[in-house]
């Protein structure tokens, strides 16, 4: 399976953004990528001032766009994500579709990014977002995959149940800024695969320095051994990577950790 | 709080491994250290032909010189790990001593490491030891710690378990092997200790390239923002390091992950 991830720039105009990801998962497919998969918050900055305007209902444009591009380019897409309003609420939500344009998936992040990093990042996700409240994976002709969005990937409770739901992979459209980039992005990529056996992708908008809130990028895919097999820098930039599911496989039968937790001691329980 | 960590050398002579490394409890609490941690598998090499005659019930040799050590020294001893005999039963047994001797903890391996990888090691711990079934946890003066084996540490449930019963630090007498080692020793380290907000500590025996088990060493001290505060080489050293509990409160603050855990979606508990 081929998969890409693109590490686009968002600017401040909505439909722009959508034309560029469209544009994006048209090349990729061209290039032969199965699947392809969009940043967080992908058509709207990321800051609270723009978050309303540019949020729609099920069905809205930027879906909608994706939904005909999948469809007309027999491609996989996973939408990074869009603000999404629905009863006067506020969800930061990412929906996939198949190859037909078909929505697979729809996850509403649930859990809001609150930090305030002495000398770092300041910046409350919840005084916009409402939170989901589910754990999303969903299938495709490749295999099951898990998907959240960015600070859901922090806990890894959710990581742990997608995998024991038979994800083979897990994606993070993803936006972390310079302070927790650094310090956590990779380290974090590459642990998740290795406990879970699986593979992770981040997809992370480009970096813009000007933004009021400004992405780390490093968009990246680690192997289930949690060997980074691609990773972007922090500008723009387009990864196609060969997955190979066997590896899964065979990760899990040369070391294995899934199999041999002490589900007799503790557990990982969906509510 | 001042912590050592001892990366010994491990011969075998048991008795010899033994002296060695009660003198360097002695030459740690004389630097000021007010717990020492070993290295599992201390006095014993990591291998089938010896855990069986090196093995001891509690009460035994190994057991006996660190605690007198600990109260002779008025200083927490955290004993790496030893084939402890039980019943006819082999477990991988790490004790802990308070600074006036006495047993604050005792853990057997829950976990145990069966391995084969292509190209890289191959082992079988199960061909040796039974298994122990509890997640430990201590007190102390300086706070409550989590006491784990190597491979233990591999469970993202069990390290989470630990933070959640107030552990501060989680100590993990270890030997990553060079395999293993390489790939994942200090991801892990770094991750848990992130995605708990705690310190974590890992204690390996010095490498020996003609050791039928070779060790990577690399023993690792990480704070509770994932940055690696000392780390040992391959080759015999001590680490000895102020730590600081408070900045398990501080990061949890500025970053709140244990607290925004959506214990609604999902539950990690002991059984």
């Amino acid at each position: 399976m081929k998969i890409a991830v693109v590490q686009m720039p968002v600017v401040s105009d909505k439909r722009a953004n959508i034309e560029y990801a469209c544009n994006k998962i048209i090349e990729t497919a061209r290039a032969g990528a199965d699947m392809t998969v969009l940043p967080e918050m992908f058509c709207c900055p990321y800051s609270g001032e723009y978050f309303l305007d540019y949020g729609e209902a099920d069905g809205g444009p930027a879906q909608t766009a994706l939904s005909c591009t999948a469809k007309n380019m027999g491609i996989i897409v996973v939408g990074g994500s869009i603000p999404e309003t629905d009863g006067g609420k506020l969800y930061n939500t990412s929906y996939a579709y198949d190859a037909s344009g078909v929505q697979i998936a729809k996850h509403r992040k649930a859990h809001l990014f609150d930090v305030d990093v002495t000398g770092g990042i300041r910046f409350f996700e919840s005084d916009h977002f409402a939170a989901g409240g589910k754990i999303t994976t969903f299938d495709t002709r490749f295999g099951r995959f898990g998907l959240c969005v960015c600070f859901d990937f922090r806990f890894p409770e959710m990581a742990r149940v997608m995998a024991l739901r038979g994800a083979l992979a897990i994606i993070v459209p993803a936006a972390f800024n310079m302070t927790t980039g650094a310090a956590h992005w990779e380290t974090m990529f590459r642990q998740r695969a290795v406990d879970n056996q699986i593979f992770t992708i981040g997809a992370a908008p480009a970096r813009d320095e000007r933004a009021p809130y400004v992405s780390y990028g490093n968009s990246i895919i680690v192997d289930p051994w949690g060997e980074v097999v691609a990773r972007c820098g922090g500008g723009e930039g387009i990864l196609i990577v060969d997955i190979d599911f066997e590896l899964v496989k065979k990760i899990r039968s040369q070391l294995p950790i899934l199999s041999a937790r002490r589900t007799d001691i503790y557990e990982v329980r969906e509510i």
